[in-house]
């Protein structure tokens, strides 16, 4: 069944992880696995300094800058396929230094985040669309 | 650690699902789940008839239509972060009836699909470039 955005919004917020896909200009799409938080009507996606990264400036801020259209889809997936559901969300998507709130919100979703210094910067995801799907009757 | 091409090919046919990121016109980058099978180095997508759709020409095959390239994520999420791990692949897709031998591996996977009329055609992706990491220090 399609999920009605309230269900599809408290389905990212339980979720906390997904898939970003960013425009890249040659290879056409890019997609990294991500943990975010709900926030403000959108999503705060940490770039965090805790799991590796391979330079100073990533290659998703990088394809933001040139085109700052996005996709977060959060799915889950299992073998019993009437277990399937997945949320999508279309939006803009800017680099940023986090706001202390947001810090706050992601320390206590991922609690490798309340380290000084573990988040210099986040991409605030910004809506336009959000739709969804799960696989049988019930949300 | 970064993943070699033999351990992210292991780990994306152990997988059998990911995200399937396509170029969109308008929206820049679409997003969707899917299933697929490793075969004749690359990967074979089904476009099932068991799971709903909203139509009968689905967005992703319009999209490969207009731009071939895609990005295939496969990744494993766990609240344990030393457990996490991600392989992607970029390269290009095209539509295409199932051929038998597909059939037969898709329904080898996934039951569901040894149904006759399952799978009506399928999304070939033949790989450009495929890269992978895991946490910790061993595969």
């Amino acid at each position: 069944m399609q999920l009605d955005p309230t269900a599809c919004w408290a389905r990212l917020g339980a979720a906390g992880h997904g898939v970003l896909g960013t425009v890249h200009a040659r290879r056409g799409v890019d997609a990294v696995p991500v943990v975010y938080v709900v926030a403000d009507g959108g999503l705060v996606v940490p770039i965090d300094a805790v799991k590796p990264k391979r330079g100073p400036r990533l290659q998703r801020l990088r394809n933001l800058d040139a085109d700052p259209r996005v996709v977060l889809l959060a799915d889950h997936y299992d073998d019993d396929w009437s277990q399937l559901w997945w949320v999508r969300l279309h939006g803009l998507a800017t680099g940023a230094p986090p706001t202390a709130p947001q810090l706050e919100r992601l320390a206590h979703a991922f609690p490798a985040y309340a380290a000084d210094g573990a988040v210099p910067s986040v991409i605030v995801l910004v809506p336009e669309e959000v739709t969804g799907w799960a696989a049988g009757t019930t949300r």
